[in-house]
């Protein structure tokens, strides 16, 4: 299939975010059914590696393995190791060990994200940090960046390393610039996107890139992987944004409205502001320029971002991102893993949590 | 000069507190003065690196940098690799580099642990989370580690980034026990041997054992100045522990009784615990184990500390552990550097900041 043609599968990203849910099966569930023994071999070698002669960190650790989560980023990982021809087999096994890596680096971002922005649920569990405490959660946090570059020196390839450090920097980069952003109705569009391509769509970009590397892939197939990868990045975090105004809680498994708490600038909002009246203006200035909020706010808020389209904005710019996503793949040849690959790029756009 | 004849050099550790001023010349003053020009190097790689194009990470930096400090690890690097033989040239560079990865790895560290204890001062200025705030110095904390990544990648050896991921992990495991023997004076002082071997003996040693990578020599060498640095690790936080309860304030740079306040158990609570009697127990269970604290707590506790002798049984342990780290530079030559490295030994046990 040629991006060409799974554009028309993607039409469903215009449909409302009440209507999403229906429409989209789950492609994501379907690409890790594929990976199905993959996937869990990466399962095995993250609880191993969590392991430690420290009982909190396998006690933190066995919190964040039974809250799941989609493991998105090590099954990109894999995916794109089946991608450029890297199956599994008995000395072909990097792929599961870097999945894992890339996963712990996720994760330790998760717990240091968590302390950073006061959190209490994750994936509607209560986060690590509202159950082992603040300290906790920041050094179990550096312990597995630690153990994910351990875990690289293992597998031995510096081109690897190079891949992934250079990610790191760039999510904590992405962090710091959201924090400075914070409160701030004046911050550009294309900065609000700078945040995003550093604190989500870098390591999107990595894992990716990680599975051509391990199946030795000329450049050309290396960077269309990162295309891929950045691209489903941009898209996943922009829905993120848009169902933080939009999701029901159950489903989203997180606070509705999180965002406009913290003072958070996401794309919703930057649009919301932007076609504003002036009530608008003083009401978004007041809430998330000041920081003043009632309850009342929520529902105001949910009230003015529909008026404004913004939700819809938000996620016709994330499907933009899915369509570049997908004709980044065009360089591969059609296979089964590349055909669940489109359908998790347009998934993405669709999910509902 | 032999190990053996050094120790004589250090019957002055055997004095109290009140008199070491005086009669310990500052070593570590004069290794720096040897290595002068290539701690300029390491100093200016340091800022090159802290450079990114988020204004708040060189910001943070620079406040950092300003904090100066003793640079401790990197001049070890740096040593180390003088000591192996490998003096900087035109192509003899990597040894600083390396050194700027250990600082940025310490200085990560220090980032998080002040945001862990919740600390105002670092080296008598305003710690970096006073200043900043917590997020800003987990985040820089995290950008920092990354960047060490980064830099160890482009140095290109991954028997370096074995040894520097694997002390990264050490070193979050030892902070990690540490949290776990807060408020528990039934901590046995293996334990807290333990914790303190992590926290600080481990970077220690891998700052020392990177020298003698770079100068590709013998297992035998790293091995020896791995053992040096791990007792020079242990003895210089023996030596923390002693001054936190010893120390004039405005010449430690850090509140007295800090470790008191927090609960934290270190060898002159533990020794003074255990030579208790049963009022002076009761005294360390509330202060410590139920954290109630009055004003009048810190002197009395000083006071017990002194009638158990505490603080020069802290100080005997930490010179046995010089001893061990001046034994361990047998294995080298009789240079000008192995000189500075065994005075850098007893100066660590002689010190008052």
């Amino acid at each position: 299939m040629g991006a060409a043609d799974s554009l028309t599968d993607a039409k469903s990203a215009e449909a409302t975010v009440g209507e999403r849910s229906a429409s989209a099966p789950n492609a994501l569930n379907a690409l890790a059914a594929y990976l199905k023994d993959d996937m869990e071999a990466c399962n095995r070698e993250i609880v191993a590696r969590m392991q430690s002669p420290v009982p909190l960190i396998p006690q933190l650790g066995a919190h964040l393995v039974a809250a799941g989560g989609k493991r998105l980023r090590p099954l990109l990982t894999l995916a794109a190791a089946h991608l450029c021809g890297y199956a599994a087999g008995p000395d072909r096994q990097r792929h599961i060990g870097l999945a894992a890596c890339v996963e712990f680096i996720h994760t330790a971002t998760l717990l240091h994200d968590d302390v950073v922005d006061e959190s209490t649920l994750r994936r509607g569990l209560a986060s690590a940090n509202a159950v082992f405490g603040n300290k906790a959660s920041v050094l179990v946090g550096d312990f597995l960046f630690a153990r994910a570059f351990q875990l690289m020196t293992a597998d031995g390839s510096l081109r690897v390393m190079e891949i992934l450090s250079s990610a790191s920097a760039t999510i904590a980069e992405g962090e710091v610039l959201q924090m400075a952003t914070q409160n701030d109705l004046s911050t550009p569009i294309e900065k609000y996107l700078e945040v995003i391509h550093g604190k989500t769509a870098a390591l999107f970009a990595a894992a990716c890139r990680v599975g051509a590397v391990v199946a030795a892939r000329p450049d050309a197939e290396e960077q269309a992987l990162e295309d891929f990868g950045t691209n489903l990045g941009m898209a996943f975090q922009l829905v993120d944004d848009a169902l933080d105004y939009a999701a029901d809680q159950q489903v989203l498994g997180k606070t509705v409205g999180d965002d406009m708490r913290e003072g958070k600038i996401t794309l919703p909002v930057l649009a919301a502001y932007q076609a504003a009246d002036e009530e608008g203006r003083a009401f978004w200035q007041r809430v998330i320029e000041e920081g003043e909020q009632t309850d009342a706010d929520l529902p105001h808020a949910l009230d003015l971002i529909a008026k404004t389209d913004s939700i819809n904005i938000t996620l016709a710019r994330a499907k933009r991102y899915a369509e570049d996503a997908v004709a980044a793949l065009s360089v591969f040849p059609d296979t089964p893993v590349r055909k669940l690959l489109i359908d998790t790029a347009f998934y993405t756009v669709n999910r509902v949590h």
